[in-house]
């Protein structure tokens, strides 16, 4: 059954689990207890800071270890509207995740909120940026690539762009992390990341910070994280999310182009085959997994539930917004008319996905397209 | 080699391990998918919500899962700090977890806060939750057992005077559940768990909420928990932390009064073999797991030290306070002298601790206090 809906989980990868039960096994211990068995937990858990600090090419002291990428998104903004003159505002672009979005919602008064927009394309206007930064905007949010369509933020010239202007950049790299190479992510100032999204367990996930940043805390409670997130470690989760992402960066990322063009032979044998179809963002760089496409007819929920019985499952959009009435703020911001987007569905490969899913997935939205075609449209042959 | 530091984390049950093995090959993704395979871990997570309602005895709705009962407190206490109004005040037990303490103060500033005291056996004071509600107070903050000495709290009574008075408890039974039944617990407004002190996962918790309450989130996000808390459900780790909550309940919490037994046969015997060490809170119902010895000398992390290469794991105290110079809160607010508080060392049982567990302790620290005793002391024989 081909899974093509991995920007909302994937499975876990075997070296996590393996790691993980090792880990339950070996190092279940408090890092926290005095005994040598809980020192030495405590031991692994700074290793594993170590292995992950080589995988995104920064200090170790910059990670803090998280339980995914809301909580990341939501303790950055809550620490940097502390922080930040009460005055200062922030600039953030409008194809956010929701959960950064809500973060943001949470901790700033709109008003101190500088939307940016993005192209047709997707990605952020980049002089919108720069007259944001030029405004004196002291923060700048986006994302490294997007979960709804795949297209690549332009993150390093918008972290360098930032540094020239004395502001910081938070970058979510949730869907960038284990299928791109993560080295330079760790040019910008924070940076979050989830383990699920890369073949991790669930409710593990890690964010880094500016190295000179004093004063941020996840939460305060006990001295965990050196006193930056309270609550009992998850070594054996944390063992996981670490081997997951670095099998991911010693194999896998190196493979992008040879899935980037797998990707394309399906887009364009699919807008062959189906007429109508339209691919979204088809020009800008898109992650080798993602692919958002406009279908011809029918509402994409009809189209998720034929596919599933075709035994291949996409999804209507991000995970987290389903359910929603509105249309995804990320078609609207890329300029998709409401009644196109409710005709979006998100295809997502994984690592595992073989060309053969491609071309079954092609099979079986043809066969669907068939299924649902108005009847004005039936053509006999 | 005798773990007793249960109090500080627990290895996962088999059940618990063995429904997150099965999780992650069969119910891995993501709950708010709209394919069937995403909709299927969605009502798998409600009936894991509905089976944890039965044994807490409450309205499945009541329950949020959380990352852990740090998260819980803090999202409880951030709640109440937005909904109370601004003059009202919130009485909190001095021997509180830490966790809870910092989320009381990372919401509730010092004047908000009426400290309610416990007697020289650790319990609070009931006569001083009577003056607090008397006085207004709309919130009392007491946990259902300590996690350093043992004792339990009264609070089932003071749950019913919360509720003559018109105000809410917030009690945080993490070292309770699965030690003790948990029937009755949901009588107070707010509960706090963690599901690795029971034998579940790290990073996997829950908490109730009052069936009324409107607007509580521990934070937003995506639809997730009825929005209550975005980020991606974890299913496996709730899989496993129910089942492990479901196997306590059914067989293990019954056996607290041999369980009880065994640890005052260890009392008892210690205190005949070693001259000079006491038991804390010797009067007052405790956890039938938890024991904290004064020693007759020498400062705790040597003991735990010397036991250690005994084979025998012990803590000083809270893990999550371990590595603080400043004496335990939770001694100080029993009368126990800082000169004196330096040499409790906790002991704390699990569900697989037996006898013989109990008496290679009692041998290994009858052992260490020879080598531990000062020269002076010293008698030849």
């Amino acid at each position: 059954m081909p899974y093509f809906d991995y920007n909302a989980t994937s499975p876990m990868v075997r070296v996590a689990r393996e790691a993980w039960v090792a880990a339950q096994d070996e190092a279940w211990q408090n890092a926290s207890s005095p005994h040598r068995a809980g020192v030495r937990v405590g031991l692994r858990l700074q290793a594993a800071r170590e292995k992950l600090a080589v995988l995104l090419d920064c200090e170790a002291e910059r990670i803090v270890f998280t339980g995914g990428a809301t909580e990341g998104a939501h303790a950055i903004m809550q620490h940097l509207s502390e922080q930040l003159p009460l005055d200062a505002r922030i600039g953030v672009s409008v194809t956010e995740h929701p959960a950064v979005l809500a973060a943001v919602g949470s901790y700033f008064e709109s008003e101190r909120v500088v939307r940016l927009p993005g192209t047709f394309g997707g990605t952020v206007a980049l002089e919108r940026v720069d007259q944001a930064l030029a405004a004196g905007v002291k923060v700048i949010v986006l994302m490294a690539a997007n979960n709804e369509v795949g297209f690549l933020q332009p993150w390093a010239e918008v972290a360098r762009k930032c540094r020239a202007a004395g502001a910081m950049l938070v970058c979510d790299a949730t869907q960038w992390l284990g299928k791109l190479a993560a080295g330079g992510l760790a040019e910008a100032d924070w940076v979050i990341g989830s383990a699920h999204k890369f073949g991790g367990p669930k409710s593990v996930g890690f964010l880094l910070r500016p190295a000179a940043e004093n004063g941020f805390s996840v939460r305060r409670g006990g001295a965990q994280e050196r006193g930056q997130r309270g609550g009992t470690e998850d070594f054996p989760g944390i063992a996981a999310m670490v081997a997951a992402l670095a099998e991911a960066e010693q194999s896998k990322v190196l493979l992008e182009d040879d899935r980037v063009r797998t990707r394309q032979a399906f887009e364009a044998e699919i807008t062959r085959r189906l007429e109508g179809v339209r691919v979204l963002a088809p020009v800008v760089e898109r992650l080798w997994n993602t692919v958002a496409l406009v279908m011809p007819y029918a509402e994409n929920h009809r189209w998720v539930a034929k596919l599933d019985k075709h035994d291949v499952q996409v999804s209507t959009g991000s995970a987290c917004a389903s359910g929603k009435e509105a249309p995804s703020h990320v078609l609207a911001g890329m300029g998709v008319a409401p009644e196109e987007a409710r005709r979006v569905i998100r295809i997502s490969a994984g690592w595992d996905t073989v060309p053969g899913d491609w071309q079954k997935l092609a099979d079986a939205l043809v066969a669907v397209a068939d299924e649902l075609k108005p009847p004005s449209n039936v053509v006999s042959v």
